[in-house]
């Protein structure tokens, strides 16, 4: 059974190749997407090629909705998105992945069932195709070079609404607990500094005071792990030990 | 030559098939990147099933600089990260792609040399490879379907490279500057209102008040061009003449 998550659906339009069917059924379950539906594909219903290629994401190819026509696809959907490389309509608003999925999840949010279409490989979506939709998605590329296949765009729409979610960790310290802690720390500069003012590191004395300062803020940049401190004890110790030998 | 843009190298560890080293050339120059840097590819170097895989990207293949190891790669490298899918080093800040290319961008325009590593196809990067990296990029995939190969991997951390720049286009009217105006809008109004008031639409004469302002908010909220204005003024007076006919 598909997810119980709301989600887009997203409308694979004639696609060809049954191995981009299945790239884009794991492109989609890579952002936890699990709602295709699949319109008039060139080589036939079910394609063992897709199945081969979807490997972990097959489950999406058995649960896909096929359809003779997009109409038909687009049926139960309340607002549409086109993916296209070149926006050649011109009465639609053209948006960016984020934009788009912005919206979308605004949509979903308030009851509305959304669909994205992909167009087949090669030549994209039709302007019939787009003429059915509410608003255009267009991905920023580089326009010396808009190369993206099929796959790609479904991940790239994907991504985008897996990110604007707003569940994406940003920053993760996955050391989190086993920092060292202020005391751990000041205990490793003592230790540093008294072995190092025996050594007479901190010369000549009109500096010592700048130096110890400069040290200490070395330990603070640094943010040292207790394994950390423990290694740097550990060498300061054995400097100690081969002087002494 | 590469462009001038600064950015940062994009450096493949190991990779193994050409064919993925072509599709991560392509992805890159997909965002406008075009530094490239190839670590001991399985296969040899140069590529021909890289240079066919690449096609309109080659000059990346053709500019990319090959290093026998890692530490050779990151030579002139100031700050590296390095993607991996499943975060395993435990002292280094796990960053979303997004985090991490709004970092390089900062750092970049500070004059940093930064470089960003992916791993080869299968196993991704060695623990030793991670060691050389400052941070860590994590793509926020579905943990229970995180399948993203080499080429798609380079393909989100270039998207966000481009897409944290700020010249993202969000919302294009393509057909800005054809919008029809207040007055048209309203020219629209009246002519239906007046030929749907012969025509007795606006029945009983107790709701006619409201139909009115139902119609008027029906043209504000379809938001017309000139083009769709003068259709539909060609619509009423079509049946018009059929009327009169």
């Amino acid at each position: 059974m598909p997810s119980e998550t709301p989600q887009p659906a997203f409308v694979l339009v004639r696609p060809q190749m049954g191995e981009n069917i299945g790239a884009a059924a794991r492109a989609m379950w890579n952002f936890g997407l699990d709602r295709m539906r699949v319109v008039a594909p060139r080589d036939g219903w079910p394609s063992e090629k897709a199945v081969a290629m979807a490997s972990g994401a097959g489950r999406l190819l058995d649960e896909a909705r096929l359809y003779d026509d997009l109409a038909g696809a687009l049926d139960d959907c309340t607002y549409v998105y086109a993916t296209t490389a070149r926006p050649r309509e011109l009465t639609k608003p053209v948006l960016s992945p984020e934009r788009a999925m912005e919206g979308a999840r605004a949509r979903i949010a308030e009851g509305e069932r959304v669909a994205v279409l992909f167009g087949p490989e090669r030549a994209g979506l039709e302007n019939e195709d787009v003429a059915r939709a509410n608003a255009i998605i267009s991905v920023p590329v580089n326009p010396a070079f808009p190369s993206l296949n099929l796959a790609q765009c479904v991940l790239l729409t994907g991504y985008e609404w897996q990110r604007t979610g707003g569940g994406v960790v940003h920053v993760a310290d996955v050391l989190r607990g086993d920092w060292a802690t202020g005391r751990e720390i000041e205990a490793l500069a003592a230790h540093y500094e008294e072995r190092l003012e025996e050594a007479g590191f901190f010369f000549p004395e009109t500096k010592a005071e700048g130096m110890k300062i400069n040290l200490r803020n070395l330990w603070s940049r640094m943010r040292l792990s207790r394994a950390d401190v423990q290694m740097l004890h550990g060498i300061m110790r054995q400097m100690v030990r081969w002087k002494s030998r």
